[in-house]
């Protein structure tokens, strides 16, 4: 099946789903092109773009919030179309566990259980096995795990994971890497690195000789590994570079490194990233992380901060940091963030937002969410915005100095 | 102060809240009526009419979501306003604790506080002294209780409880009563009742001679007690009503006595209860009980059962209760609810719900939430149009089986 085809599930719920496959025949200027490269910064390389799926056009840099488990924390979908989010994660580990492949097919693939019709992309459960750290062994054909729900004995290869990721539907996927431990000795970081490119042919292969599941093109991204070694960081994505993906992305940063090293080895692998291609820097971070990882070439975040911060109550605004249960906010009658334009930045007070999380109150939880997912989303919107105008640089370091320090 | 009155209060979130406001000069009919009655049932002594207050109409029968602490658990305010609540509670209680009426007067009262603009009825909170138990303390003056939250100690009286609601800003409120416990012999029920009725007298001379804090009316309704015994619930109702309260409450219901026991007692009150004023059941109950209950003739309904139920993932549908952590929803592929016409019941499919219960997700209660709001709603706005179309007696038996049966 090629791209553009369109495979209608007739189903009960199809007549509450329109427009779900709507952006399916979304034209393209290649077969195998995911990315326009509309604009590069001339003091940075920063740049701005635009990644084609099935699901929609998304205009890059882009922040994409972390919905893991088909659902982005205590926030209703409609709600992350209102604040424009055009593509969310998920994550292949969890879902394969809940409500596992057999489920997601009957449904139709993840956009249509869940009600989404922006774009998703998975990641491959590569972090998530490597996290179970006990539980896991790795071999050549793949990765052994033990559930962390039931103990249950799984096998992770780069095929199943291609496979279980056609079943979820989502529009990129990301190949089954091993994230390397930090820190890594060299030959362990070498050993751990070839293992991932041998998982990456096996993956690539897999993508090419599968038909999508749902009828729309589905892209694939390479993960770079090495530690922060950077020779290793270049052979690898010179490596993947040559079997040809749609995208490649960073792993295997953000693992405890100091941040002078993840940002050498950003700049070091987007030296070797293709330009007509889209660059994915993966779990990163905070809104300094991500500004200074544009200025270095990359298009594409994620990062559970904003919403697990939410949910402790630490709060991020265009003003500066709040930490909701301090005292000093009691009587603070004004808005959370007049700085970003949606209801819950606009309608909710400071002095409501503590009263809920003081209570315990869930509204309290969905509140912050939406104001971190939105800041978030601002953040990239607005330094796309700046890349284009040609004031990125100076933008991006005051905007670091306003939203790192405390609410003004 | 008269009704009708505005007193806007300046402040930053002021231009965020325009509308608040705007239902204050709603015309009334009489300087003290509350309520205009529209039809009575031929069959039954089911009625429609509609409570009016400075937040706007509210045609009855009315069920009103309880917001304890100044939200409804897991529901935006904006979700409220969609699904057409017009009026839900708060607890003076939990109100007077969290955030305490320092707070609640600085931002202005409570709607402004959590930026609701339709109606607000408070509790007492003095069913929630009476759960205590060993907290607290009943004398003369008024109840002793020690908070749940942190042991401090505090005295509500008659008096004090009509100011916290003042400061809360709430639109009907709650006198302060006695709930008597279940059972109680003859005369503890009479020694109760009588405690009841004398802290009703003041309670009401303090509503009479003090200023709306927020320049809009506030209206008090009595709480008639009596336990299980038909003469005192006579005895009581009727004393309350020579009070000339804008409206009249049953209490002490639903405290473990038989349903039977229940529906005597509500017939007995209503019978007593003024025509031409709102007729309120507190804290009461299953579809099935508002259905019966609004036969007997009561007008307005609170209970936590939907919110709660939702989130232990017991969902009513117009189709019949769902446990939706049952196998058999596994591979449910249709909508919660299409019976109901609301973005939650509609665009949810069983299958995905059910996947977040289990996932332990936000969202699970989030849209279990409202959808059992939407169901509550819909079955009050429902009566009442059967009610005005001469249809009610049948229907309601109809409703009551389908709605308690299994989904079909």
């Amino acid at each position: 099946m090629s791209i553009g085809d369109v495979c209608h599930i007739p189903s009960p719920l199809a007549r509450h789903n329109r427009g779900i496959f709507a952006a399916i025949v979304t034209p393209r200027n290649a077969s195998n092109s995911v990315f326009t490269l509309e604009h590069s910064a001339a003091d940075s390389r920063a740049r701005a773009g635009v990644v084609h799926t099935a699901h929609g056009d998304i205009p890059t840099p882009v922040f994409m919030p972390v919905g893991t488990q088909g659902t982005v924390k205590a926030m209703e979908q409609r709600s992350l179309v209102e604040l424009d989010a055009r593509i969310i994660l998920g994550n292949t580990y969890h879902l394969y566990l809940r409500p596992g492949t057999q489920v997601l097919t009957a449904m139709g693939g993840l956009h249509r259980m869940m009600g989404w019709q922006g774009a998703l992309l998975t990641d491959s459960g590569g972090f998530q096995v490597f996290s179970l750290r006990e539980l896991r062994t790795l071999r050549e054909e793949g990765a052994e795990f033990r559930s962390h729900i039931d103990g249950s004995k799984h096998l992770f290869t780069p095929e199943s994971v291609v496979d279980i990721q056609r079943a979820i539907g989502s529009d990129i996927f990301m190949v089954l890497d091993e994230c390397t431990p930090w820190p890594a000795e060299r030959s362990v970081a070498k050993t751990s690195m070839e293992l991932t490119l041998r998982w990456a042919q096996r993956s690539r292969a897999r993508h090419l000789e599968a038909p999508f599941m749902y009828g729309h093109h589905q892209a694939q991204f390479a993960i770079g590994q090495g530690s922060t070694y950077d020779d290793l960081r270049r052979e690898c994505m010179d490596r993947l570079v040559d079997m040809d993906y749609e995208g490649y992305a960073i792993g295997g940063l953000s693992v405890g490194e100091p941040h002078q090293d993840m940002y050498r080895i950003v700049d070091v692998s987007t030296e070797r990233m293709p330009r007509d291609k889209p660059r994915y820097l993966m779990g990163v971070g905070t809104p300094e992380n991500i500004l200074r990882c544009i200025a270095l070439g990359v298009d594409m975040f994620d990062c559970v901060m904003p919403t697990r911060n939410a949910r402790n109550g630490t709060i991020y605004t265009t003003r500066g940091r709040v930490n909701i249960k301090n005292a000093q906010y009691k009587f603070a009658d004004e808005p959370l963030d007049d700085g970003l334009d949606n209801h819950a930045s606009q309608n909710t007070s400071l002095a409501y937002l503590r009263h809920l999380f003081n209570a315990g109150e869930i509204l309290g939880l969905m509140l912050a969410t939406m104001q971190n997912v939105a800041l978030y989303l601002w953040l990239a919107r607005t330094a796309r915005q700046r890349i284009l105008e040609g004031t990125f640089t100076t933008w991006a370091e005051d905007t670091i100095q306003r939203l790192h320090a405390p609410r003004s």
